[in-house]
């Protein structure tokens, strides 16, 4: 009897071309898929969260599976982890209404961007975060990032390409920098993210850092739905999604 | 005129054989030479607070280095970073007295081993902990490392070989288990340590977890001056030269 199941998993996304398969690209979803193969013995479609961008890393990651494979839940992730290299983890599995999808019963996701901030940079954070010398004032990017909050048509903080059609309204409903010692983590909740939207809101406040955007300004900027007025894109490197929402 | 420079640094060890120069492997003292060698245009003489094994990482490595090179100490750090991978940081640089050794000058050290104690592993720390699976009690771990404390000859916790000469008593001062959230932590302070010593501790404490030694058994397998008496030498990835004492 089919059923249909829900794994999650953390993946250090250092080494890969992101989730979605690619020709001659290693991806977290070639390497799963060779996994559940290797378990299951079946080549099955796959439906996850989201894509992630090349070096994005997951804390939370969620894949959707209808299958066959009569495996338990209990046992699937220790199963499927035993043929997973080290940098890719399944952490759980359960069984859901076969109408749940991994990518359209998504309610929301929460990504945190994370910005090493000292003259040295952390040798154990290569690949993990964004190092940056000079000193950030995370009061004035907490207060730069609440201009991010609410329902707005985010053409401005959007990299537009194929993938992105239709309505750019997305509704943001946290987004906050914290610092911990050294680490400046920039964390933003939303029901749906465009093509580069955190990168680019990451670009926008280190602007606002520089002196070169106002942190008042960000509400203009979206307004203005125009691209060239935020930031540049961020490096993938600080990039972690981190919660995915359910029901 | 030449001065005595003092540098820390530190390094993720995943990818190197150690600091110590090898013919055919890459090391962290080759590829520190290299970065020397483009900001001097000299070939000096490291002298280290240690050698470190294969695939060991450090928080805080110190190397001292007679040299006529005219860079500033401020300037220094940043210089040798441009040229250093993002594994390899240098944190800062002193002058010394002329007598100062980067070795022998070191009058003890503190070493962190860390296992991360979860039945998943954590994808981020891939190389950088020990992955147990089985439910660590901290306590009982703690009682046990009390059982290293004090100068005694670690015959039984030193592999033998061409590397130890003479007196093999070492005084330890700290010996501590403690428990972050999954990650459970060995930390040792000693004047000195031998070849493998803390991995072997390590290795040895997971004995008595597994209730193959008694806690209160250490200090008899000290006493025993036997190799075979104490542990299996626990994988490298989850050791850390964690700090130098100097004076």
């Amino acid at each position: 009897m089919e059923r249909n199941l829900l794994f999650t998993m953390s993946y250090d996304g250092s080494a890969y071309h992101g989730w979605q398969v690619q020709e001659n690209a290693l991806t977290v979803q070639a390497v799963f898929q060779g996994a559940w193969q290797a378990v299951t013995g079946r080549r099955e479609d796959l439906k996850a969260c989201s894509r992630t961008d090349t070096g994005v890393h997951a804390r939370e990651f969620c894949v959707s599976v209808k299958t066959e494979s009569k495996v338990s839940p209990e046992r699937f992730p220790a199963a499927l982890n035993r043929h997973l290299p080290e940098d890719i983890a399944v952490k759980s599995c359960k069984e859901m209404p076969f109408d749940f999808h991994a990518r359209y019963s998504c309610k929301g996701k929460e990504y945190c961007y994370e910005i090493w901030n000292h003259p040295v940079r952390d040798p154990f954070l290569r690949g993990r975060a964004l190092h940056y010398w000079y000193s950030l004032e995370e009061e004035l990017l907490d207060r730069a990032a609440k201009g991010y909050l609410g329902s707005h048509d985010f053409s401005s903080f959007c990299t537009l390409d194929r993938r992105e059609k239709g309505d750019l309204t997305r509704t943001v409903t946290k987004a906050q920098v914290r610092r911990q010692g050294n680490m400046v983590v920039f964390t933003v909740a939303a029901d749906g993210f465009l093509y580069n939207m955190v990168r680019i809101m990451v670009g926008t406040l280190l602007r606002v850092q520089q002196g070169k955007i106002r942190a008042e300004e960000i509400p203009e900027i979206i307004e203005a739905k125009d691209r060239r007025r935020a930031g540049p894109t961020a490096p993938a490197c600080g990039l972690y999604l981190n919660r995915v929402f359910y029901e």
